[in-house]
């Protein structure tokens, strides 16, 4: 590691379960130093007292919270700030941050649709800041390096768009897939639902239980279609059925969709190895293993397998993430990583 | 309760997890008699040494284990048989009971599929005892209840196909879907693999995991496809992806298909109307609430749910079921209850 | 069961977790009708809306929660009124209730002790109804059968008391134990906190989580030093610390105490089969097994375990319990059926 | 990080828990490389096929098992070997490594005891090597790190151990506490009894399950006496009960003990803070908080909390560990760091 000028990252709305993976990553990466923390509930607080397993670190033991006012932040001297806030709110801090000149990586679902008619659907009221969406760029690395290398705003993905978006990509972009036909089944562990005073996902109502929700239509659908349409070149509309299982973290998919007329197995396969053979996050499993929560458990790698089912012509994707690392803070880091000037795996292997 | 004499009833194999549950259930029937129990690994033990659970249980606290040998079965006076065994054993009994008129329910996979070729596809083997198929009925009873109070062997359902079946065959038989687009996914707790010990259904193995299995052919798909057949009237393959998920017990499984042109979502809600609206143990949700496993955990109910989504026209079918009791012990019950005579819920509400 | 006219329940704040399994227990009692749920925030729904595993219920299905006024609960023709609400409301119900003629039996805390000041140290506050307190019986059949029977109301005993007092009172009444030794450690599913939105109670929260709580001083301490100083005749002050672990249900406790001069383990043994020898809910193990939560679990089983170190001269008990019903709605339905006469078992077991 | 040669460490029985939770560790260390792993079933596969988690790790995605033999693991050029064998293995590799001039670092229990005589009242068995027993340092360096930094072999704690051992010490060695009065209570995660099937140990008997086991003599008593009594500077004998609880990971445990004459809690606090308060993994809590397995979780860190219950003149120690970090492999790398001359915390924080 070149002993270069750290450079200085705040996160805002760092309590949250992101928040939280979010710093554990920080901590970790050789190239930051983290100028400030902000959370309304717990300013003037240290870390280490509200979320105790970071006690002792040497990197972040004695860092306070601060209020999560922009001021703040641009007096802290961060020239990055990764917001990890409710749905909604990353709006407002967006446009003042940009304005004074910070690149900001936003967790939330404000930035992630380009058409704000799309938002508008999706999420039930007018865009918070339109203005700001033409020069959002969709923050997955795999897909969009090169846009989120110069980007000034990026727009994190959700988890389930990762689980579903990272696999049908390289396949619908060479016309391998009937886009009509896909059907894909989500599995989340209960961090994804943020930790918040909520019945619903106390211990013993997610323990033994296991539920759909969101069925037929889930917000982050939206972002999914975006992106699936990009890739495929035509608007693809799929089926999606999100459920919760009571695991802390990790999320599993499986999709079932059938052939274009040309494609089969062989195509898939070398799809993947081309778009993927080096990409340092995503382990291509194909059919010698299956993709299982556990094994991509705190780490930012994607198992995608595949295997082609004879008997109804259909393909079967894989895939498994941590929600909270591939699927929220660091995936993040991986696009900080780029904006940076950082190796994309930084702190991250 | 009528003061009948109390009907004779024997367990075989009743140390796994299913003849556990069997004993639970056939301990609150007020009209039936253990007769006999029996296990190889503990004969001549009482049950609740080795299933401390039943310490203490006014009926069968002092049962005792005998050998698993049918001489023994038939001189305890049962007239009936339950085989709660792993597969392929359960044939090496069936015959002989049947022949000394006893009337077995058995509840493995041995006696499921009527066509002994389909059998070896999917068993990888020739069947032990081709020439009781034909007797053999299959023991779901809101599809096959005539049937079953007449049978002398029931072959009772797995759990995958209890939570699958149960929702397509009252559209299928209309023709309200188009039979090629059915793709059912399914997610089950561990209870499901037996209790054996194997490295993969470790606490540790399983806690925090979650993985699909068994994909693209799972032994299951057999039993699903008969019976999704009759009721279509014509041969039917679907896509079924079957995931272990941290559960103790329960399954859910969630089905998307195309309607066939006639078809909507009226016709859906009207067919499950007709078909169950007077089950006792098919509980109708509609687009109301969604199935979890934690509201039928421990009951032989299976909850249905249904969407329809006008964005891609497909339909969405949601179950739940406890895999134990529905799923295999109280299903079994089910249908004992219409071989003895006895109205179909007793011991089970 | 004799066909006499069912007695009439009344349950109030039944949305709880004891006010649930309080419904699954009255819901199988063969002698009794429930007149009257109640519920603040879901009055006029029915039960199976809000707490759908009782969909479809025989018995419970069309019942639908009342407000929870007094006026309501004397009018629906209750002679029982079950109390499942938090301390400090129970006691607003009770005085009415009582003078209204009903008899009472109280899950809360608010009249199980009997010394008002012992109240107030441990609840930091005044008793909001003292006069009833010298009416009050504490539930425990296996200590106070007789005082039960006879009672107008009773304090049904919390679960941390069951499963330390239990073990105790019959050593200590017999001067066995040195009553200054007493080192009390218990593990708590997780329901024993209730159904509450609380951040400190979510999946992510618990799961892969132990932690102690309330050390030294939980409020459950006045409870059982009354009923330990009641048994040995002198003041006993002992340590007790409570711990919470990821299970839905289940309490389990082991205890450590020094013999007093003259006693030794047979001592103990014939102790605890003088007085639970012939007790329905008390499981006496010995030394031949150890309790586990999986084995009381949906039970009114108390299982108790005791063995002697040599090394260090100390009596080790331990014991069992499902929180939820010996712990808390089964003792309470095992009073109920004291209080009207049924069997002790009747509808438990 | 200097950039010196790195040193070359093997790894034998790299197949378990602890040996996994080792390759973790030893993935990110900085100065080592992975010069050889081993395990007998294994050998000759990829680590990543046999544990996936590790596919694509930068270190050890490439390295293969290699069979358990000395000559092997002497050739591949390794200066410290970790042995993550089960217990009595571990002896027959000691010998041949040491005379090789290898340093071991040795998780097993073989070479914790000094004492011959102890093992085999312990075991049930001869020491299977009782020469090597006098070169054994115990490695728990925040009490042997001299003796460590000096040893040839080095016998790693157990996890009960070092939550039992570590808030014990600071006060016996002072004086401050009876020690026949020291009764501890652990509750661990199921990872602590290893990756070998075992039907006690599958998901469904763990999952609402909680037991004790191995009361009153457990095995790992032996050294955690042999430990108090070196501090105490007179015979220890204590009371341990072990619990078995549904975490993977974690363990905690709880500690009631006198003083002596002369202590009081202020002693308590400054007794650690003189001992701990500059060690690097010790975080000391005081009253302030309550150590809890999550804040602990795939951290080398020991929680220590103390409260005084002024009613009973009762100390209450309470700990919290990751069972496979600090309670085996984070610990054994600890050990590791003093011997090889790295700072203590590399590759661990």
């Amino acid at each position: 590691m070149t002993r270069s000028i750290p450079k200085k990252v705040a996160v805002i709305g760092a309590s949250g379960y992101s928040g939280e993976e979010l710093l554990r990553l920080l901590g970790q990466h050789p190239g930051i130093e983290v100028a400030c923390i902000t959370s309304r509930q717990y300013a003037g607080k240290p870390l280490g007292e509200i979320q105790p397993q970071f006690r002792g670190h040497p990197v972040l033991g004695a860092i306070k919270f601060s209020d999560s006012d922009v001021e703040g932040i641009v007096a802290s001297g961060a020239e990055f700030v990764f917001l990890a806030l409710p749905h909604g709110l990353a709006a407002e801090f967006a446009g003042p941050l940009l304005r004074n000149g910070l690149r900001v990586l936003d967790l939330s679902a404000d930035f992630r649709l380009h058409d704000p008619a799309v938002f508008e659907e999706f999420y039930h009221g007018k865009h918070p800041a339109p203005e700001l969406l033409g020069a959002a760029v969709y923050g997955m690395p795999e897909i969009h390096r090169s846009e989120i290398t110069r980007a000034r705003l990026v727009a994190c993905p959700g988890c389930y768009p990762t689980t579903i978006t990272l696999p049908l990509v390289p396949l619908l972009k060479r016309g391998l897939l009937d886009p009509k036909t896909i059907i894909a089944n989500s599995l989340s562990g209960v961090s994804g639902a943020g930790r918040k005073a909520d019945v619903g996902f106390l211990f013993v109502e997610c323990n033994e239980s296991a539920r759909a929700y969101g069925v037929p239509v889930h917000r982050h659908l939206s972002e999914i279609e975006q992106e699936l349409s990009l890739a495929a070149g035509e608007t693809v509309r799929i089926n999606f059925a999100p459920h919760l299982i009571p695991l802390n973290r990790g999320m599993i998919t499986t999709i079932h969709v059938n052939f274009s007329d040309s494609a089969d197995i062989e195509a898939v396969t070398s799809a993947f190895e081309a778009d993927y053979g080096s990409e340092s996050f995503v382990r291509l499993l194909g059919a010698s293993a299956i993709p299982d929560a556990k094994h991509v458990f705190r780490t930012n790698f994607i198992d995608i397998g595949w295997r082609f089912d004879t008997r109804t012509g259909r393909l079967i994707l894989l895939s498994a993430i941590d929600n909270l690392t591939k699927g929220a803070a660091g995936q993040a880091v991986q696009c900080f990583n780029l904006l940076a000037g950082f190796p994309e795996t930084t702190g991250l292997l």
